[in-house]
């Protein structure tokens, strides 16, 4: 997109917009994160709003409805480029147009194939001055996920591990309760509320039986996902009581037909293809999900990695020395053999969390 | 010791005294880190020093040097109690008292046995004022390593290792250059300089063919020591040129005597009671060593933990991920079986070194 000459106008206003939208973080899926400001003719701020929720108005609409007449003249700051089709709510550029905005200032277009460069397309042919590109970086790490779904089919992953010092995720006798500390286990809370699902391995289920809930962070609780290769499910866990949350159990081809049989009636059960990352990943984008976290052991969070499937990492790096030769490790075999293969992180953020650190990195190949 | 109710007239100018002390950093050796300020009757800075070196003037005889007839009436700062007894040098006190400074206000008493309190006392009896206890805490912290060996006889210990995001220190095929990035190795560098000795074992040797120096950082480069309990040890190595610095090998009554013969002859030998971690830093101490380095491998690491020869870690941790079940880790086993039983690090301090995260840690029972 064009940059703007006098982008650093706009910029503050952007940035309200940009913290406005993110508000809504895991709770807007499948749509994006959207956030509006309104400016009257003298640059006087008369009107906000952000998206909260799919089926709710977007963020356009709020605050047009809060700036009323004032809006008249006025410019329009938002963060993704404004809708043009009907979808649950009706075109945002119709809203726009009777409001009698004159400049509509856009951050990054919308990947969205049925809106992608159309809206903004639609304003300038309808005489509205449009701005692109106004904090166009930060937009799009916003919505990374939005972007990353309706680029690749797939939700975007991100993969948490609580690891000691010296890298192990449990003793050698499997106990991993706890490495994090109180606050960092709150901060997984956050974590899985900021997301719309939650996926582990049927191994953490027979080993740590989780509840795998916000503790009431999120109005919706994240789908809780179970990945099963064999179905050799325990016939009691957290996760088969589905009044807290949904629950999902995915399952092959070649599972053992008996155990499906057994399994617990409170979850839903869906067989795919294969039993793979990536086609978790595919049935997750169906089913609406822009974002999901990856709360595996070893062996499945490693396949995750390799299936692309993971792009963020948020790693919880407790003060502690476990040892053990034995012990639990957060990776299995990648079969590198030279320090050039390896996976290399970028950093997102760093931070404390009680006395452990938390470590948000994205993967080099996420873009 | 007695705080003081006017300690805040004292605490900038204690600050700096801890400053100029710690300027010599890993070259005082076996004599603490000292600084001292000369403040005149109207308490204006008149004269500063620090100890730079064993058998160079103490701190305080640099400042009342510099202070000259303007010492007379005024105040003596020092982090560390004045020395009353004759070592390499004459005692502080004496110079003191022929300075005419009518008060001496000191952080902490000095530990070593021949002053131990005497200083102040001879200096209280010779009519002088003495304050004590002005920020003892970060006193005790700067000399912690001199404190520690007079308190056990041991050098304080520290482990480092360069580790990736998934705690691996090498692939499965035990390549490990490099984890960390080029920032993080010339880091080790001064790390080593602030060290008295730096310690491997056999395996390093054979593996790694470290040089171990400081890369001219060090005035003095800090002793190569070599821990060998096979003597195993490669005809060719980096560490047998004895040119840039000087290297020890250690060994135990085990040994066997055919490897003893065909070891080169650069190095020093040490035939230790035994081969362990303890009496590896017992004779270390008795060679003046207050602080060292160990940078060995897993196997080694453990035992010196074990064996309470690990008072701090520097955790070099690379954002990488590498994989490998059977990939090297940087602790073998404590024989942990509760999450009760595994040692608590506290904080020193975490910064980054380029893209790596440097963190500094206390073993929780350094104390």
């Amino acid at each position: 997109m064009a940059t703007n000459l006098n982008s650093h106008i706009w910029e503050p206003w952007m940035f309200r917009a940009i913290n406005l939208a993110s508000l809504a973080e895991g709770q807007t899926s499948p749509n994006p994160l959207v956030g509006a400001v309104i400016l009257d003719e003298k640059n006087r701020l008369v009107g906000e709003g952000f998206h909260l929720r799919s089926g709710e108005p977007h963020a356009e609409i709020g605050a047009i409805e809060q700036a009323g007449s004032l809006a008249k003249g006025g410019t329009l700051l938002v963060n993704l480029e404004p809708c043009c089709h009907r979808g649950k709510t009706p075109p945002c550029t119709d809203a726009i147009l009777r409001s009698g905005i004159k400049r509509v200032v856009v951050a990054i277009q919308d990947p969205d194939q049925r809106v992608s460069g159309k809206g903004i397309a639609f304003l300038k042919e309808s005489g509205i001055e449009v701005v692109t590109g106004i904090l166009e970086k930060e937009a799009a790490f916003l919505n990374r996920a939005f972007i990353f779904r309706n680029r690749t089919g797939r939700p975007w992953g991100t993969l948490k591990w609580a690891m000691s010092f010296d890298g192990r995720i449990g003793l050698s006798n499997g106990k991993s309760k706890w490495i994090s500390g109180e606050k960092s286990r709150k901060r997984v809370h956050s974590l899985r509320a900021k997301n719309d699902a939650v996926i582990v391995g049927g191994g953490t289920v027979r080993s740590d039986n989780p509840l795998l809930t916000t503790r009431g962070i999120a109005d919706i609780e994240p789908l809780r996902v179970v990945c099963s290769s064999t179905l050799d499910l325990p016939k009691e866990a957290q996760l088969w009581n589905t009044e807290l949350a949904k629950t999902l159990i995915f399952y092959g081809p070649e599972s053992d037909a008996r155990c499906l049989e057994n399994l617990p009636s409170g979850p839903e059960r869906l067989c795919l293809e294969e039993n793979t990352p990536i086609k978790v990943m595919e049935a997750l984008a169906q089913r609406g999900c822009n974002q999901v976290l990856w709360e595996c052991g070893s062996s499945l969070a490693t396949k995750a990695i390799q299936q692309n499937c993971v792009q963020e990492l948020s790693l919880f790096l407790s003060p502690k020395l476990l040892g053990g030769v034995s012990a639990m490790t957060p990776l299995a075999d990648f079969g590198f053999s030279s320090m050039e293969q390896v996976f290399k992180l970028k950093e997102v953020s760093s931070n404390k969390s009680g006395e452990d650190f938390v470590l948000n990195m994205l993967f080099d190949n996420y873009g």
